[in-house]
């Protein structure tokens, strides 16, 4: 029985999808790179450890983005990015001196890499220096404050998308084909899972103020993403409970948390996340006549997917890399990005209402 | 480096283990057939799927038993089990005729494999017939009448165990020693789920009456056993949700639930379980330094055992077989069994807390 998982049919599917963009009209509102076919120079918001281990080697791989520039509130970094990435000195910014961003022709989209809470106000500024933003997620803590990013990134007319890499990922696209097509019949429940080990207690992400919420806001939302992209729908309830065996470190922010999410259709997806322990790593389909699976599902590298029929035989990509492709691919393109920040703040908007179940201690309809 | 899942090791250690048990003393209220060192003579009560697709077949390979006598209700099954096991006409009964087994000295072991209604009638005229009790899981639907049973058995003399087949089973053995062990550190989480697509709309399982619940009476119990049993400790706190998306066919008993159970040391499993579809078998344990996995869990066979060190080796054994030789040589050698009476009503008071949180829609306490 032929596999219905195949690597021949993901790179024809890959190349025709390639041609398409290729052959998509040039439209008028255009960066000065985009318009002469010259690659967009990316400015990289926040120099932390996603940053420096995963985007920036990332850029190195992508075939329309450059690291034109980075912004950073720690002087002592500048010189060492200046030096690894031919950085000139007048593409780097600190948080004071962020807005005069507007003047760089260099800089064509700001890839901002902050602390979830930080998120807003510098897609807002980025916006307003006429930039196009490529946000990190979760978007941001709150559906207000995502609100007022879309809008101003609306009005300045610039894009905005937000970083599920897994979205791009193939191992994930063919899951989301297995479930659409219907291989294995009608998706009936979903279970996703992520976590890992948290170290450093001093870190951002255990801060309220700067994080928003723990595991969930932070790994939960791709088990998330990933039910929801899975069962193609929109969740209409939601039904949370919360662990904390470690009340000083998790004294601010979610440690443990499982979730359940009804479907319209009916499907259901079993979910959790935690700070506690790693291995946690999955996104698994059961359906009508079989079932299918990633796991690990969410690491940076190294994804293995399989269903009841056998292995899958994906190529391993940078996610990073062909997020950042995607995204100048439609700026180019002036096409539509699958991740804008409309996508951002419905899971904000769901991830409240998980928190919201977990403090009510009842079930929450979404609207 | 070396994998901690060593096949060797394992066969070493039931070699050692069957040693202890051969060596043990005789003790004094056996049948004739353990005095003798014949091998035990079991009724199977209840002639249904199970009995003949994995009971009555796996007593052929037992080493302490055999299947001596037949109950049922089904006068056409009488001849073919006769003629298939060889079974005299005067080893045949029905449940009219069931009390008649008190004279008969060929029967030691009577296997109750009843819709789980039934379970404590037909335990208890057991033991006031003087015989020893395998009873399928899960016990009966109501703690009262578990407690019933056990105290029937302990009146009669007669040692009572619950058809935890997974008890039994290398790699089950294998996930309670790596936890019990700390191999990869304390167990933190526990993801255990078992679901199927049920069939034929008609059957007791679909039955409140015979049945007393759904999916979680019948496979999640493999789940709840699974968490209790790597934890190694007694859930304190269970929190449940139902879903149900096809109210005809599951309009007396459950389809599909989600329950997370927090235990003393602040592990926590979360579960799940289902009628709807098949393809969810897993049983699977994140610890502080790894994290290990059976996936199929509870099958009757063919088992598969992983951890982040690797894939786990070990033997595929009949585990209604190992279940029933292990309970033959409990009574024979006058031990007790692992899975005893109060094991499986401690499962029935956690079950009915679990249907307890659905209907109240919050966290449940167990005592």
């Amino acid at each position: 029985m032929k596999t219905p998982h195949s690597r021949r049919e993901f790179i024809d599917r890959s190349i025709r999808l390639g041609a398409a963009a290729i052959a998509a009209p040039m439209a008028a509102s255009l960066t000065a790179h985009a318009q002469e076919g010259k690659k967009l120079g990316f400015a990289l918001v926040g120099l932390g450890s996603l940053s420096t281990n995963q985007i920036a080697p990332a850029l190195q791989k992508t075939k329309h983005c450059r690291l034109a520039a980075i912004v950073t509130g720690t002087p002592a970094k500048e010189q060492i990015w200046a030096d690894k990435y031919n950085i000139p000195r007048k593409n780097i910014y600190n948080y004071q001196t962020f807005d005069r961003i507007a003047d760089n022709p260099e800089i064509d989209v700001v890839y901002v890499v902050l602390p979830n809470a930080m998120h807003g106000e510098y897609t807002i500024r980025a916006a307003k220096a006429g930039k196009h933003v490529l946000c990190e997620k979760p978007m941001e803590v709150s559906a207000k404050r995502c609100e007022q990013m879309i809008e101003a990134c609306q009005k300045a007319k610039r894009k905005l998308a937000i970083g599920y890499r897994c979205q791009f990922a193939p191992h994930h696209l063919e899951v989301m084909r297995l479930a659409r097509e219907k291989v294995f019949g009608a998706v009936k429940i979903i279970e996703a899972s992520f976590g890992f080990r948290i170290g450093d207690p001093k870190q951002w992400r255990l801060r309220y103020d700067l994080a928003g919420g723990g595991a969930l806001m932070d790994v939960g939302i791709y088990a998330l993403q990933g039910a929801r992209y899975v069962s193609g729908e929109e969740p209409i309830e939601v039904f949370a409970t919360e662990t904390k065996t470690d009340k000083v470190k998790f004294k601010e922010v979610d440690e443990s948390i499982l979730w359940s999410m009804r479907f319209p259709s009916g499907v259901v997806a079993n979910c959790s996340t935690t700070y506690l322990v790693g291995g946690i790593n999955r996104l698994f389909a059961a359906a009508e006549t079989g079932w299918f699976e990633l796991d690990p599902a969410y690491s940076y590298g190294g994804l293995k997917g399989r269903s009841n029929k056998g292995e899958m035989d994906f190529p391993q990509v940078d996610h990073f890399a062909t997020e950042m492709d995607d995204f100048a691919s439609c700026i180019i393109n002036s096409k539509p990005t699958r991740a804008p920040g409309e996508e951002g703040l419905r899971d904000v908007k769901i991830m409240t209402a998980i928190y919201e179940s977990i403090r009510k201690g009842r079930a929450i309809k979404l609207g």
